[in-house]
């Protein structure tokens, strides 16, 4: 009998079978169709501790009781699917794990369902791609405390390690854990949309070649800026093309795909009334980049005409790692905010600290920048969105003249930099007491008698304007 | 027998009851609650060809057939509510026509319900707020063209008119009339935060009053700024506060509230994939004013060291002038290439110069730039976002120095100017030939091994980058 079954034999299934059989778990595995099973059984499991089934009762009976079932197949309609198939074959008891990028408002529905019928449910987010799954992904579990009981030792045990333990927590209530991995996703698409600006700035004003590109993050990489995403840039600039021997990050058509995760973050920061412009364009910087052949004929209709103005290189280098760390700090800002309050509206009961502690290995977005937030929430757990703390203030005002003065050489060299400008805009709409709002609703109540409150006093006024 | 019923008396109904009426259709009105109609009667009715009904029977009964009933009620469950009411009184045929600010798939829902049930149903996008409903509002119907056959004349007569006819025409199938109301909303808060934006500048830049900043909009609203919006800015600019004696606009907390039509917008720009950063931000402002006390405390944290350079004051007014008519193109480009994406996908049929003929009066966007943009999409149908024009490139290159400068300025005075600044980088985007996309399918591929497409040869591709 074994402890736990994956459910989906893709890459990621594929890794998170050999990574907890690696930590001494009994695995069965199953695939809905049977080619992947064979070709991990070919290919995969020589000397583990891993049994794969052809048909899903034969699976299901392998595992200790309660079962634990790991689903690892595409999220939507095929998820409902197993669970019906499944349901037939489970005991009171008995736990589901969804570990796909599921809608959160999906697990919360299938929570229901299945709670209904005696049976546990688990929202598990799962980052790291293909090398975390094996090696040690962040893993995000949401549902109830019971459920979460239950794969404890597993879950921990198969997670990354950072010096301050594993990257693997109980999350909260409900869709808390899919809540989590959709936001870490939000800020994914942020940061990565804010470090394709500055690598555009690069190549386009200071003319740098991929090589000299890949120096810069590089050395990036030893400091503030030190992260996976850093990490995984240098190598990427300095890869070369097999064929031509070019650096291939040029010859990679720049249009940017996407799977739903950042436009749910968006959704999520409009129906919660949080403002998260910066997560928001990084979506829109890749819808803009799927219009080549339109980008293409325009670029052909319009001069351009740069500043000359001579840019010292290595002062807007430096300008550049500055304004990266801001753009990435209001990145997290913007996120965690929404964060906190999806916990406060869902009943999530997430706390901010330890969901920032398992980023720290495993996913995407870990960061040498997460140490810096943890202390921030630490220091006070109702600062909801980091800024209202003397040391993120600190943080950003030594970085806004270096802020202003990129999104100026982004302006004078027809360089688009929607992340860099929203964050800085999202930064000086958020420390003006006086928006010109005003403005707006004095228009409203104009035109739509939408009515107005006051500076000098209570109440809800109207005024016949004409 | 009456022409048609108004059912529904708040200010918006009232109105266009009396709109009706004076244009010589015979009108029945009704409210689910008596009072509205007992002060419609007191205050409103004298010498109008109007009869009002305190019970739903009565008031379909008095309707000629095929009985055309006019909702004028709150968008969401009470017009599900209120077409259960009068379905059992209503023959085949008869019309039912939504004129609220209704979600578009909730109109889709029910035209469909409606249709099994023999009867017509219309979306109707009214807009004009009090004042248009009662002189002339800009009509938007959609649906059947059988069913807006029925009400052509009447919605015609009571609509506004232009030297270029009639603001109402035959939108589209479907929900087409609620998209493309939507739609209005959501440039119409595009609109709203750019002018916004520069009353900012004007008074924290250049410390203009309140009456010095409506001389300024009132000169614009007589050169090729003209619009409704604009004429009512520099009236509320001059409006004085009747206890006071100061600006009202100075009184007025800045705190913008908001509907739901611009939250809209943007999802439906998200689910059809088209770049609206600008009409998205727009909302994210209003969001971000809502935060007052968040404001002012972080706002007295952080010491505002404003550039010193001299700014000339005709020289930056000049500029305002022509980076607003930017953005409030740019609003207009983004909201076209949605309203054309979302005929496109949604099977509307819409006819884009037909809309904007109908939005150059009675509706809260109507502005003089209408009349370029009619010509633009008359050269070129298939100019889905306006920008493959030479005269909207020219307009646009025209206006990009000045663009350049109020950004800056913007930037050297911490004023947040979302829309303006979202509204260069789309245009950037879009006349850039090369986006850093490459580096962010590069990261995808790195690990999520989600493959990449090469410039140089087709193919879907996948690296090992390690």
């Amino acid at each position: 009998m074994k402890d736990i079954g994956i459910l989906g034999l893709g890459v990621m299934g594929r890794n998170l079978a050999l990574n907890i059989a690696h930590r001494g778990f009994g695995v069965s595995v199953y695939n809905y169709t049977p080619n992947e099973t064979e070709e991990f059984v070919a290919k995969h499991m020589q000397g583990e501790d891993i049994s794969a089934f052809y048909d899903v009762e034969s699976f299901v009976r392998s595992l200790k009781s309660p079962r634990k079932i790991f689903l690892m197949i595409m999220a939507g309609k095929p998820v409902d699917n197993m669970i019906e198939v499944l349901i037939p074959l489970l005991d009171r008891g008995d736990l589901i794990i969804d570990g796909g990028n599921t809608y959160y408002f999906d697990t919360d529905r299938r929570m229901r369902y299945l709670e209904d019928k005696g049976l546990l449910y688990l929202g598990v987010g799962v980052s790291g791609g293909e090398s975390g799954a094996l090696n040690g992904p962040s893993l995000m579990p949401g549902g109830s405390r019971e459920a979460y009981a239950l794969v404890e030792d597993i879950l921990t045990a198969m997670s990354a390690r950072t010096e301050a333990g594993p990257c693997c927590t109980y999350v909260g209530n409900g869709s808390a854990g899919h809540f989590v991995k959709m936001l870490h996703n939000g800020i994914e698409y942020g940061m990565m949309q804010s470090m394709s600006e500055v690598y555009d700035i690069m190549r386009n004003v200071l003319k740098l070649s991929a090589d000299e590109i890949g120096d810069v993050f590089e050395k990036w990489n030893e400091g503030d800026l030190n992260s996976y995403l850093m990490e995984i840039s240098y190598r990427i600039m300095r890869k070369k093309d097999d064929e031509t021997g070019k650096p291939l990050v040029d010859l990679i058509l720049d249009k940017a795909g996407q799977k739903g995760t950042g436009k749910w973050t968006a959704e999520a920061s409009l129906d919660l009334g949080v403002p998260a412009p910066s997560l928001y364009v990084a979506v829109y910087g890749r819808v803009m980049s799927f219009f080549k052949d339109e980008r293409q004929r325009l670029s052909e209709l319009v001069k351009k005409e740069p500043s000359d103005s001579v840019i010292s290189r290595d002062a807007l280098i430096s300008d550049l790692e500055n304004s990266l760390l801001f753009s990435n700090f209001v990145m997290y800002s913007q996120g965690i905010w929404l964060m906190n309050e999806a916990s406060r509206v869902y009943g999530f009961e997430i706390d901010t600290a330890e969901v920032l502690k398992i980023w720290k290995g495993g996913c995407i977005i870990r960061a040498r920048m997460l140490d810096l937030l943890i202390d921030i929430v630490r220091e006070d757990r109702d600062n909801f969105n980091l800024l209202g703390s003397e040391k993120a203030l600190s943080f950003l005002r030594d970085r806004l003249p270096s802020m202003r003065r990129v999104t100026m050489a982004a302006r004078d060299h027809y360089v688009p930099t929607l992340v860099h400008n929203t964050a800085l805009d999202y930064i000086f709409s958020m420390i003006e007491a006086d928006l010109p709002a005003n403005l707006t609703q004095a228009q409203r109540d104009f035109f739509g008698a939408h009515t107005y409150s006051r500076i000098d006093k209570e109440g809800i006024f109207h005024t016949k304007w004409e």
